[in-house]
């Protein structure tokens, strides 16, 4: 604990809150070398840890974000903060992921744009942001590079590992590469592996990100960019992340404006149109395009049945009990994706099990408030032994 | 009959096709005001005919297109072209819409860009494309052009209008608009109005156009404008045609070039991607992004329970009967927005029958060969009184 910590920690957080927390960063010196076969002669992860390591050190909870996620999955930065991390209702003492029980450790991902080295990063060797002479990054590199972090902090092994989307993949390649350190594994709404539609709208994104001029074959300032692309590429992406049913409940066909008055314009008219346009700008300010590029094409390559045979070889070796849980109106991963899961794990002999939530915020509802979620996984982590 | 079509007739079809055909221009040179107030002095409709009007002129099936579509719907051009009109499958001598019975009968909407006055047609005023000095257009604005059209050629009854996605839209507007001119309505895989998806990818499209430096407020010059914005609207729009299983049987994740070595690029690695690139690029060298903006527009405002009070009331004065037809994998206008229409006719007392045809291609599968669909069609048209 260093002295910054000491400080935060004389303000009390609020009841059942994680309250102050503050990044850190791994910075790993040596060379890795990406599943590409590229080398970096070294990396950094950023990352936050909420909760007490036991004395054990075996009662960590990794958190494996999503495609545009980060590290801040909990508790504010400053006590002005209007939001707090992006799994805030999820993670803290007394919550699903309980911290007085649990270290909660989340990372951001490799090739990510919060922290972490990535495509933004600086290239020691010009000076300049390495744009595409960034490796390529697979779900399996971001894995590994995790769990050179779990090294570096000394764990002894994981109690588990939870994650949704693009974070559940992580959660099924951590099983498979580290059988041996991982106990639990939490993916929702994921997949094993892309559909053809998944990635066509992946596709379809990096396409108005890379044909924007100001793409420039990725080579742009901090802070520049095909800022209209990357744009476009979220507001398409968001799209697949709701539920036609939830859109319909928020937004239905409500105009902005004066509804007796069908304004005849290009601008906007319905609020799900002034609703997407706040969601693409807001992204343009806190993303990077290349990161954007870099990650979706990670999600598209993993593809655990082509890499192992089938799913259950690539399951063969799995220690940790599963529990899976997808949403029914998830529409980007369906439920079919990941009972497919569960049942290649079975086959394969190992325990696992699926909870279906007839949730209808589309692919997005596994970070909703949800009693029923929230005790699925209470009671399947249970209580860790006494430090 | 002018001497072209004289010379074309001399080239007997090909059995069971329409074979040679050829568009025409209706120029209607009187003020036409659209629903949003704005006025033109004048519009054209590019059209084509096929089959032989009959005596009372009462044998005409109109056929309405989708957002991009056009009036070419059957037959050939030229007996050197690769393909026939987008709906040859469907029309024809023996076909289900057979011109061995039926005139047959379709525009290029106005607003379009297929020779249809629209924002690329040159503005008499300035000698330049209208852009957005073009008036705003609704499904209503294109159906009463239409009506003009049938005035023109003086038909004294429709014997059937027909038409998929926006086309359908078209469909129930002119039983509403015209009542007594209309006495079948086919409209296919359609909604009374848009939900907050639909607007929703919509919007996103016209973001990419609009957002596009080439668009320039809509004022570029003929064959120019935002190529890369129109591009990306296509690519996402077609995803949205399409279903999650047919791309599956159609692309799964099978890679272009060497299966086994994975390319680490961000070039064209599965072949879903090049499908949907060369949909991006081939759309572009034939439809004006314009064009695109005001016909998506008008499918975002199209809203029959809006304009009526409700949807029942909408039909209130319909003297038509009407087969409306979903298609399970569509999930752009998806069977119970298809079923609402039908249900709305039925409890306004209308003569309506639905069927619901379990074909996987999705939103686009009205287009498809389908042997139930020419069966319902077929079967529910029946045969003209003779002439």
């Amino acid at each position: 604990m260093n002295a910054a910590e000491e400080d935060l920690s004389l303000v009390p957080p609020e009841p059942g809150e994680v309250g102050l927390v503050e990044p850190h960063d791994f910075v790993h010196a040596q060379p890795f070398t990406f599943e590409s076969g590229q080398v970096l002669p070294g990396f950094t992860l950023r990352y936050e840890t909420y909760g007490r390591l036991n004395a054990a050190r075996d009662n960590t909870v990794v958190i494996c974000h999503a495609l545009s996620g980060d590290h801040h999955c909990a508790g504010i930065h400053a006590l002005t903060d209007a939001k707090p991390g992006w799994w805030n209702n999820f993670i803290g003492p007394g919550k699903a992921i309980d911290t007085n029980h649990f270290s909660v450790l989340c990372a951001n991902v490799l090739g990510g744009c919060q922290g972490s080295s990535g495509p933004s990063s600086i290239d020691p060797r010009t000076g300049r942001p390495f744009g595409l002479a960034f490796p390529f990054v697979t779900i399996r590199d971001m894995v590994r590079a995790q769990k050179l972090l779990c090294d570096h902090l000394g764990l002894s092994s994981l109690y588990a590992v939870v994650g949704g989307s693009m974070g559940g993949m992580q959660v099924l390649q951590w099983g498979i590469e580290y059988p041996s350190f991982v106990r639990r594994l939490i993916p929702l709404a994921t997949t094993a592996r892309e559909s053809a539609q998944a990635i066509a709208f992946n596709e379809v994104g990096r396409q108005a990100i890379m044909q924007d001029l100001d793409w420039n074959r990725g080579d742009y300032p901090k802070g520049g960019g095909p800022r209209v692309g990357l744009a476009v590429a979220r507001m398409m992406a968001h799209i697949t992340y709701l539920s036609d049913e939830s859109m319909d409940k928020k937004f239905g066909r409500r105009r902005t404006g004066a509804a007796d008055n069908p304004a005849y314009t290009f601008d906007v008219q319905f609020e799900v149109e002034s609703y997407l346009r706040h969601q693409g700008e807001s992204f343009i300010n806190r993303f990077d395009a290349n990161s954007y590029l870099y990650i979706s094409r990670a999600l598209d390559h993993f593809d655990l049945p082509a890499a192992h045979g089938s799913l259950e070889q690539a399951f063969a070796n799995v220690e940790a009990e599963t529990l899976s849980v997808a949403f029914t109106s998830d529409w980007l991963f369906p439920p079919e994706q990941n009972r497919e899961i569960v049942l290649a794990l079975l086959r394969a002999g190992k325990r696992a099990s699926y909870a279906e939530l007839a949730m209808n915020l589309g692919h997005d509802s596994f970070l909703l408030e949800s009693g029923e979620l929230y005790t699925l996984v209470r009671s399947f982590l249970g209580s860790p032994r006494t430090p």
